[in-house]
């Protein structure tokens, strides 16, 4: 394939650990005698099986894109219980299904849910509540674990993962949140904060806008087919909106993968766990790129260029 | 439209501010009190004419996509003098003509230049040079201005612009450089620092990879149109490189601004002055945001989110 003998960053690190990538299990596994300086390539080819864990089936949502494109979703009941169980009542009862993308909005977000405007009809949520009391923080106390990121952030006393996600906390307040780092889907919501039923989900597709941070409640993350939203033309209406109801991108099922056959493709696939020695080796090798290609390691990575490896299982 | 009456996120302030759209002209004129507490619409509403600059028609490339989809980027002579001369030397040569975009990594890059692999013959550069000096990075003694921007960043001791682009500096070790922020345009190159000549150029497509910086050069950004290259089917291929040429974006010309009769579309836009007050406002608004929607604002604005204001010249 023509290019791909020049590749003009060495990105090849990138291309396993990239969200909706899973080339990982390809590579050979290599010895690596001090984890540090190794690469990222190198680091999950060394990885140990255990470190990976499969996807929470009963908490991601397989949604099928026009053409079967497929895009996983897990959610996060750690942090957003109340979201996470209304957006699966929706689910259940097929909501989703017919529905569409409606709102691609360049450096922002795609936005999907039922397209019918202020004066027309929507479709019922059925079971589902119509408003959500707003989990856009917790309290640290009683919360999931932390699992910290070294280096300075201009948005939070302290950033890391909680379980596969990105957050921050402020122990002075005594809070946590996640993060809107590319990738993580939200609850769209009106000015009143518990307007957000999950009717509207919407994924973050540019350069990540840390200012939603507590201001709405994120309740997962696309871990698998990102690029199926982020690549989608771009709406020319005001904040993105599509103007013509033929340039939405139907949505033809979202369903719980635990309600799949062996949990359907998200069944298929295994994350690298975020409390694992191999995860932390591939942030220090991160924050420190040590490849040919690079001169000057940076010495820092920020939260939401940290990647979660995601891989097909070995077989 | 339907949609647009229901605004999940109250972005509009993000509209007109957006690379890409240029929706401001339109809004009517506000008589502001405090500048400090008003919205970004607010302010550019009421910006002065004198805020607002033409676009560096000398030094703008007028690149056309597929469909006649209009691309804009402003080269950075003060940052990258080398490269900006060779990237216009292929221009004028009319290097990129029928040339395509041939790789486009989600969540990181789209790339342009000649498609031919390592054994295939390439398209002769011509008067341009094959190898160009790295134009990493700079001292900051003798250089352009550097409007600084308050708040930590991790990667850089301080972070601001020079001119319409984002840059940072540490002025211990005296040295500056351009930022790899969303739609910032750089020229590839293989492990070899000076064997980027310019033929090959990438825009960011994605949450902005900091760890690039000082690495590779940086030779200007996309000011007008960035959504024709980030909405782009991504690549299947290694690092994103597509498998099939059909499924590469066939670019019609590139042009110098200065060249067209008028400056073509680049010499109907202008751009906010980053060293305006109305700028310093709009940074200050974006740090703290006071439309009805947001209920936590974030007291920071990291460099990268910091978008420059291009609108069409008012009539």
């Amino acid at each position: 394939v023509s290019g791909v003998a020049r590749p003009l960053f060495a990105a090849a690190a990138l291309v396993c650990a990239a969200l909706g990538l899973g080339a990982c299990a390809n590579r050979p596994a290599a010895t690596l005698e001090v984890a540090t300086k190794a690469t990222t390539a190198e680091l999950l080819a060394a990885s140990a099986p255990a470190e990976w864990r499969g996807l929470d089936l009963a908490n991601t949502l397989d949604m099928r894109l026009s053409g079967d494109r497929v895009v996983l979703i897990e959610l996060a009941p750690a942090m957003a219980p109340l979201a996470s169980a209304n957006i699966k009542t929706l689910v259940r009862a097929g909501y989703f299904d017919g529905l569409s993308v409606n709102r691609v909005q360049d450096n922002f977000v795609a936005q999907w849910g039922d397209p019918a405007g202020e004066t027309e009809p929507k479709r019922p949520l059925g079971a589902a509540a119509a408003t959500v009391a707003p989990e856009f923080e917790r309290s640290i106390a009683g919360g999931p674990a932390f699992i910290p990121l070294p280096g300075h952030d201009g948005y939070a006393a302290e950033t890391g993962f909680v379980g596969a996600f990105p957050a921050a906390r402020n122990p002075s307040e005594g809070r946590m949140w996640l993060a809107h780092c590319y990738g993580m889907v939200g609850v769209g919501r009106d000015n009143a904060p518990e307007s957000g039923s999950g009717a509207e989900l919407y994924a973050v597709i540019g350069h990540s806008p840390r200012q939603l941070d507590r201001n709405i409640t994120l309740a997962g993350r696309v871990v698998w087919g990102i690029e199926h939203l982020s690549g989608l033309q771009r709406g020319t209406g005001a904040l993105g909106f599509y103007e013509q109801a033929s340039q939405r991108t139907p949505i033809l099922s979202v369903r719980i993968a635990a309600d799949l056959p062996a949990g359907g493709v998200a069944g298929t696939l295994e994350a690298l766990s975020t409390d694992s020695a191999t995860f932390k080796g591939v942030i220090e090798a991160r924050r420190n790129r040590r490849d040919a290609w690079y001169l000057r390691p940076a010495g820092h990575i920020d939260l939401c260029s940290v990647l979660l490896p995601v891989r097909k299982k070995p077989s």
